[in-house]
């Protein structure tokens, strides 16, 4: 079974409008909602590459009631903490007349000492039946910043190999807890290093704690740096369309590569065509499982240099 | 008993963003939510009036629970009919930086044959125990367009004298069935009458069908043509602040004034010294009772010329 942890879960909901014009009054033409967070996006893909999923984070309030039955009716297990608060809803409000999108995000509910005790003991009996943890996504108020270290030394300690996607300080802190994976894109990256030079950084990264580093880098694909040396894979076509969900997906890929035992090449091969098509994929964050396959032998994973 | 329907209710929420940029993501800084839709406004009023208030129309889905469940802590009698949709949210985003307030709002649940069949059988049940009705705001999808104006016959039919509070085709049809009282703005008034000539146009208003017409004109107070004269009412001071809700606060003092017998003259001032005290009040669609206890005495209601 693979674990997929988000903290900090989200109904996303998505407001078409003919034109967003600031301080004017908008009729909403289409509303659609779904579940939110990064690691249920890295869960749902993982659950339709035929892996057994679990995901587990926080749920309270009306809307996290909301966000539990969506979740009943997709193939994941759902093993979501209660938390007394509400949880948040981000908006995507999708200007019809320019394509572009503004986001609106709430903050999500403040966790209390209690709830976070609550959520620690079912992670430990989670890891106990796991192959994988993917630690993802923002912290919600009241999560202490050093959070994923914590649950990154749990893992350790049980076995189960560990792979960080956030950013800023939680990502920071997360590094010095030694982590198998890595998953930083180009922005995050750059905040890490200080370095906009992909490669350099990448191996900087590397140096700062984590195993290995797979920096998704959008049109150019992904340099992942790991103790059997240094890949790039672009991808395979150039693509338009919803980047939305592209990284959640290479998570996805390179998770269900490790359970697997794949060599690198094959889990970077997988990451970058499971990324394309769901670029290519009319809603955001899903993927369309004919252009996975097509695009899957498509892909050239080259060496960059030998073991760093 | 005053009966407030409300066929488009909704749960308002407010955003705080430190910034609105169209096309960057956000994060919001504080969220509100609370009961909204016209006739919530109106009931919230009228029961800090001291008035037993039942309000009405439709609510579903989990958006529609968590409205039931707020209404359950106002001292309203909520008799909202179930719909299968779900209850419409709108969204203010309110931008520190400049003051102003952007707002996105739901289309609302399309409502069916059968609920509005239950609908109908409900009001008139309510209507039965009811002094007066207010029909507020606007219809819902799959709601015919001339429903006001069966809500209006129905009403007089039992003997309710019923105030409509709405704007476009709703208002002209609803208009056509006579109410007894209507509550144009000044851009209601303009789209209904063709002309911005305030006098002008809410007698023009009343020739069209209306037994009276409460024109709320903003800054310029409340111009009213009633079968008893015509009247204006400035507001009393000047004030700055958030005139959401003020013009359902004017509907609740003219109906309160209505059930209670008083004169034209005091149900206009009631009007004009809430509106005023709303506006003044630090959260949207609330007043606060001192304000509007010190501003009624001053309200000077004057004949602007005899019965039209």
């Amino acid at each position: 079974m693979i674990l997929t942890v988000t903290l900090n879960t989200a109904l996303d909901l998505t407001y078409k409008v003919p034109a967003l014009v600031p301080h004017s009054s908008h009729r909403v033409t289409e509303v659609t909602e779904r579940p939110g967070g990064k690691g249920l996006n890295v869960a749902r893909v993982l659950a339709a590459l035929g892996h057994e999923t679990v995901v587990t984070g926080f749920a309270g309030g009306p809307t996290g009631a909301v966000l539990r039955s969506m979740l009943a009716d997709l193939p994941v297990r759902e093993a979501l903490v209660p938390v007394a608060g509400n949880t948040r809803r981000t908006i995507a409000v999708a200007d019809a007349t320019t394509g572009d999108t503004t986001q609106l995000n709430e903050p999500g509910p403040t966790v209390t000492a209690d709830e976070w005790a609550a959520f620690l003991t079912s992670y430990e009996t989670l890891l106990q039946g796991a192959d994988a943890v993917a630690l993802c996504g923002s912290l919600p108020p009241g999560i202490h910043v050093g959070a994923y270290a914590e649950l990154i030394r749990r893992a350790r300690a049980a076995g189960v190999p560990a792979l960080l996607d956030t950013s800023g300080e939680p990502l920071r802190r997360g590094i010095a807890a030694r982590p198998d994976l890595i998953k930083p894109n180009a922005d995050e990256l750059a905040r890490l290093t200080g370095s906009r030079e992909p490669l350099r950084a990448t191996r900087d990264a590397r140096r700062r704690g984590a195993h290995s580093v797979v920096s998704s880098l959008g049109a150019d694909g992904i340099i992942a740096a790991t103790p059997d040396g240094i890949w790039q894979a672009p991808p395979p076509v150039k693509v338009r369309g919803n980047p939305t969900g592209a990284g959640d997906s290479a998570v996805a890929g390179i998770l269900s590569g490790l359970v697997e035992s794949l060599p690198w090449p094959d889990r970077l091969a997988r990451a970058v065509a499971l990324a394309t098509a769901t670029v290519l994929a009319p809603a955001a964050g899903e993927y369309v499982t004919a252009s996975y396959e097509a695009l899957l032998p498509e892909v050239k994973v080259t060496a960059a240099e030998h073991a760093a």
